[in-house]
């Protein structure tokens, strides 16, 4: 029997797809990868990944685990393998909200959670633009981040127990929902962001949080990153650390904002360091807003914050976000962009800037540059727009962002993960040693290596 | 040249302990294993550590790492091992008040820590009973909690960046102190709680938090554990999160406390179940005990608190915390106690209870039972009080309370780890699956099985 026919077997002919049916899941979103992969199969219960891998194990097929399809690393490229979809394997088993705690297959949508979640006042707070297609197996699978990590944390922070299938089919059962367990080795947050190369994750259980009944949202303009930082932390103190969002905007992009969009533009001279400020709470009868004011207005005694721009009801609330949710738009405007998320300790986002500026004028004294990030996690999203098409030049300008990222002991992958695109960059970059360890746990749990090859590991 | 005179090589000789210097290491704090070390060294730096790791590869000699020697499963058991003391690698390599990080290396005392972080203002919230000797090796290698977890998580979620020497002396460079790194598999949480297999811990990025201002301290008296659920969520949501310990004291550690220290004795008639509740805030001007009794006056009204008693004095909070802390003195009263330290999922507290109460005195009907526990983790510390000396009765209660918290999804370490006290409780309870991934991970790592052989692994 060929391996189509015994993959029929195991999910049904109506969930093998091949030829033009399996077409549409060979690109990534970007498009910047395209495939044909073998076949697309999608399993409707862990029982039967379990068994598509005891095959997949047995016969040496290439396998590439598929969520969302909105990963942005070329991960689920599938040249030739077999994708297994989880699309179908999307139940939510169990919301048990005195616990606050849902146990959700790897299909189910975030958007779906962030629903369900509010039915019982609850949030499960991870969110990101692609919240309408990522699911928890991908989103788990990058560890993804998004805008409210710097209160709640990255996926991985928000996930107590996993169902895994391993590559020779054995599953795992780690679903539990606890907050404590000290039995051995952290295998959750090993599978937790080694997208889909060490076992095709099936269910887990995720934490939920009370959902806040109150926000505070202000849009401020500093001198500097370094006084971002100590805005940060005063902040954090005045709410009782309540900050949701610490997002920055630098004048550079109010610029372009403003003339992409007129309606959008900063309220106030965009200041060389703009930053959305938001924090929320549950407590009844709290004034966040009065609370933010009090530590901006002694910000502004003290020179820190120039300009400040409290929003005082939902509709400015919505618009202030809205210059920050417009950041892609503006920023992916040309095919030629070198586009890097990378992480810093928070006290050296400002010494990278000073040293990458100069650096890319060297490279093309007439590039353009545009940065906006996650201040409040160390995380800048950094473009550059060089001034030609020109292959070479868009390489030496993303070495010399990963060079200083690195120097200043950053990490070149702050949320993307590196899938194939940072393959390299994780040779060039990361620690030798352990890349090493990488190397071994690979080959332990996966010795065949037919778990999305040719991704994470250089 | 023999193997001593190669360790004063490197760490010099008086840092090479034999003999009767050595014995002092032969045994654990709680004195129920103790053993006879082949040598004890005692580096200094990282490379020291690196070229000790080097040599017992090569001569295949057994390794024992070392911190405070505070660990309660007899993980430092060393039987004509060598033991590695991380004591004098007790350099803080840098503090970062701003960026809120210190870097430690493996011997910095935790308290150490806590005066430090206080001097900026700030805090390292892990604490537990035996700060003034655990380490940050250690504390990091067992994974302590204490009774802070419910708001700052376990040390694994106060630990951003590790430094470990590996099996053969590699040296792995993870020190960021990065809030977001997605470059390949977390190896950190793989290091920590991995209790000395897997590599020695030389230094760690750890971080610290703002330092709470006011707190709002209280004992409840409720009808059952699930009222006590109801309750942790409504102080979460009036606090806005900010609930810094939930401890348990149930009516029978109440009376034994009344008889041992009548100066301790419950402020009210003891209820079924009784709560330390502590909550904490940075917010300038906040008076967190006001929030604290708003919410608990609408939750007696609800009768779901039926006593309560807030402390309005530091001396009153002392007093109460004073209850709580007494645990230790007045649970380990006899030899012959079997004392569990089990995790449930947090709404399945009184079920366990409910289950576990008659399970005991069908195999005992004299026996005493004693619970007490971090509560806002699922965290209950389980005593039995047999009604006589008898091996095989002992066991077979351990053997219930591991078997009723499995039954109900929980585990049977919370805190404490595995050590070789429960290496038969992990090949009896732990998925075997997970057994099977920790073991190919440990072969990977150490090949030769030279680090803290022994432990963790059934
Ligand atoms: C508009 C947009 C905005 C975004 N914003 C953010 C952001 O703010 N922050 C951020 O961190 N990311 C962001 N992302 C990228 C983010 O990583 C993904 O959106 C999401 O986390 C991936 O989920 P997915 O289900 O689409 O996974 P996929 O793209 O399907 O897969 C991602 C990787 O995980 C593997 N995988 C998928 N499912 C499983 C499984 N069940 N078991 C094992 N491996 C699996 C795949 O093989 C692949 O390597 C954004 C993407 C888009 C398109
Ligand atoms: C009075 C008392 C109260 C306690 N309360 C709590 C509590 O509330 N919560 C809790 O979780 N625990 C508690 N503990 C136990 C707790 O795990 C330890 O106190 C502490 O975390 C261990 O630190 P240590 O430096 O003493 O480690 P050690 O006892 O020296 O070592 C513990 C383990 O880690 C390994 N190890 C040590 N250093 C390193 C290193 N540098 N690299 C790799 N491996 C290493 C050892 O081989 C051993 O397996 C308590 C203990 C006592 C005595």
């Amino acid at each position: 029997m060929d391996l189509i026919a015994r993959l029929a077997e195991i999910v049904g002919p109506t969930h093998v797809l091949t030829g033009a049916e399996a077409a549409g899941f060979g690109r990534e979103w970007t498009c910047h990868y395209t495939w044909t992969p073998m076949a697309v199969v999608r399993p409707g219960t862990t029982a039967e990944v379990s068994a598509l891998l005891q095959l997949a194990h047995e016969t040496g097929t290439k396998v590439v685990p598929v969520g969302g399809n909105t990963g942005l690393n070329g991960g689920t490229f599938a040249e030739g393998a077999l994708m297994i979809s989880l699309s179908r394997l999307n139940r939510v088993r169990e919301i048990n909200p005195a616990a606050r705690v849902v146990v959700a297959e790897a299909g189910v949508v975030l958007e779906t959670l962030h629903d369900l979640a509010a039915q019982h006042d609850l949030a499960f707070p991870l969110t990101f633009g692609a919240k309408g297609s990522a699911m928890v197996g991908g989103f788990l699978s990058t560890n993804a981040g998004g805008s409210n990590v710097v209160r709640y944390g990255s996926a991985r922070a928000l996930c107590l127990g996993l169902e895994v299938v391993l590559a020779d089919g054995r599953i795992w059962n780690g679903l539990t929902g606890l907050h404590k367990d000290n039995t051995g080795y952290d295998l959750r947050d090993l599978m937790i962001g080694a997208e889909g190369t060490l076992g095709i994750i099936t269910a887990a259980v995720l934490k939920l949080t009370p959902a806040p009944t109150a926000y505070a949202t202000a849009l401020i303009g500093l001198p500097s990153l370094d006084d971002a930082l100590t805005i940060l932390n005063a902040v954090q103190k005045g709410s009782g650390g309540a900050v949701e969002a610490f997002e920055y905007m630098p004048d550079t992009y109010m610029e372009r904002l403003a003339k992409a969009k007129p309606a959008l533009a900063c309220p106030f001279p965009p200041q060389p360091v703009n930053v959305l400020i938001e924090t929320a709470t549950t407590v009844p009868g709290a004034d966040p807003v009065a609370q933010l004011e009090a530590t901006l207005f002694e910000a502004m005694e003290q020179g820190r914050v120039t300009e400040a721009v409290v929003a005082h009801s939902t509709a400015q609330r919505r618009k202030l976000w809205e210059m920050r949710e417009t950041a892609a738009e503006i920023t992916f405007t040309t095919p030629d962009i070198v586009d890097c998320d990378i992480a810093l300790p928070l006290d050296l986002l400002q010494s990278f800037l000073d040293r990458m500026t100069p650096r890319l004028m060297a490279l093309d004294p007439q590039a353009g540059e545009l940065v906006i990030g996650h201040l409040g996690d160390g995380n800048l999203h950094y473009t550059a727009y060089p001034s030609r098409s020109d292959a070479a030049l868009g390489k030496a300008i993303r070495a010399a962002v990963n060079e200083e990222a690195m120097a200043l002991n950053g990490s070149f992958s702050a949320e993307h993960g590196v899938g194939i695109s940072k393959r390299a960059t994780m040779a060039a970059h990361k620690d030798p040693v352990a890349v090493q360890m990488m190397a071994a746990i690979k080959a332990a749990l996966d010795p065949k290596g037919i778990l999305n090859p040719g991704k994470v590991l250089p």
